[in-house]
């Protein structure tokens, strides 16, 4: 017996060799030349943006809270992904691997697998970082770096933070880029744009959230500065490498604390640190 | 008064404008058609390699253990560091920085500064690891990914480890994306490449050092498995991700501990779990 995805896949083989292997290419070139998004690779343009990649399509796919435009697939990524299509029932497009027709950056690694779709919604802060006690929220001061923050979500997810709270603007936008990296963690962990992180800090801080500024000039150790917070949520606070915190977000602080280093030239990487500052916060295990 | 630096500058300078712009890259132009090297952009060559990007060729000149081949700079780049170039005594052949005369890989942001070099020697393992109380050393089963083990010398020379130490092969060599990444600590973290991992990690044993795998079925807590080492010399063994260590490199280690995660899907990206791991076994702080 063949399982329902096993025979979605055989009819889209079925559909695909009697259509030709360049329908639907051709059909998206069109598309394409209509709509300025194709220009972008990957970026958000109306909210939209193209994943690759066959785990973080796999995983977009089987999230029914993700919204799901178009999906652009080779015949092996459609086998490969036969069950998740079947599950979220959106129609592929079958294109070859080779010329593949998903409006990507040339250097993206799509192994034959493109999802359009839009950023999640998380909702509030007030709500998803509701003020429990030992709960844990990392907040991002213009780290753009998609790199570092689809790293950061795995770990925020690993230790069990409520949420990553970054600006709106000058901060890593959800893209294929991210979701790359974050390797799944992007359609469980909240990440939430906010319009100004200082007044998102002051709104925490008055629900009851103690914000530790990691700064590698503060005065206390991260360890004690964490102990000194009890049980209480805590809000850890991370600038980008270089320009380090800004004057409001570090003054909105209620103590900077420092990782401290055996050499002064040394420094971490951003996701480095905050892997380090989720795992002395989560006072859970 | 000029500095010596600022004087030596002038007068590459003086050259440059004395024997027209494309005089250095001309010449180099020549050397790369005899030289089977410069289709390799970047990568380790009879021992030598590329290194390109302001901070770490800045990083790199200063550097007297680092044996120093070719110098390619624009004039902006020479004139950034005049400083170190006087130090070193290199003279560099100037180039133009958009038609940038280095063989480096046309996606690296060379910043108009290249280093032709070779890894640095820091010696056996017995040496740099020698058994002190409290010491740490990590060592990368197969991670490949020079952006990852970038970051890791980073996190070990914040943390005080003696040494990151990796097989020869199928690990990332010294090459001008990992010295990049690296943000100067490839220049004072020792990284020592070894012929068989295993067999490291017995001598280093019988040294006197506890071997502690990191493994996220491991039967014990990281910070029990520290804990559990008192004082004695620690070896932190990490695979890559997916494939985790091998099994020999397993059950040589004396430990696996895990790092406890909040949900059963999240993992941690490589050099994150490296961070976190260092920081737990640093007892000097």
């Amino acid at each position: 017996m063949l399982s329902t995805g096993k025979r979605a896949f055989l009819s889209l083989l079925l559909n695909h060799l009697a259509t030709g292997p360049n329908t639907a290419a051709m059909e998206h070139k069109k598309t394409r030349r209509k709509d300025p998004r194709s220009r972008d690779g990957g970026g958000n343009i109306n909210g939209r943006y193209w994943m690759f990649g066959l785990h973080a399509v796999r995983v977009a796919l089987a999230n029914p809270a993700r919204k799901k435009h178009r999906l652009i697939l080779s015949l092996n990524a459609a086998n490969q992904l036969a069950d998740e299509i079947t599950l979220c029932g959106l129609e592929p497009e079958i294109s070859d691997a080779r010329k593949f027709s998903a409006p990507l950056d040339p250097s993206s690694v799509h192994q034959g697998a493109a999802l359009e779709t839009e950023p999640l919604e998380w909702g509030d802060v007030a709500e998803v970082c509701a003020p429990i006690d030992g709960r844990v929220a990392l907040l991002l001061d213009r780290v753009t770096d998609p790199h570092n923050v689809g790293a950061i979500l795995r770990s925020a997810e690993v230790f069990g933070a409520a949420a990553v709270i970054a600006p709106e603007r000058h901060s890593a936008p959800e893209t294929g880029a991210l979701a790359k990296v974050a390797s799944g963690a992007l359609e469980r962990q909240p990440y939430l744009r906010v319009r100004n992180l200082s007044d998102t800090m002051l709104e925490m801080k008055k629900a009851g959230y103690l914000m530790i500024g990691l700064d590698g000039l503060g005065e206390t150790a991260l360890t004690e500065a964490v102990a000194g917070c009890f049980d209480a949520p805590v809000g850890l606070v991370l600038g980008a490498e270089g320009p380090g915190l800004r004057e409001r977000t570090r003054k909105t602080c209620d103590v900077l604390a420092r990782i401290t280093a055996a050499s002064e030239f040394a420094s971490l990487n951003v996701s480095n640190a905050a892997a380090v500052a989720l795992f002395v916060a989560n006072r859970n295990t």
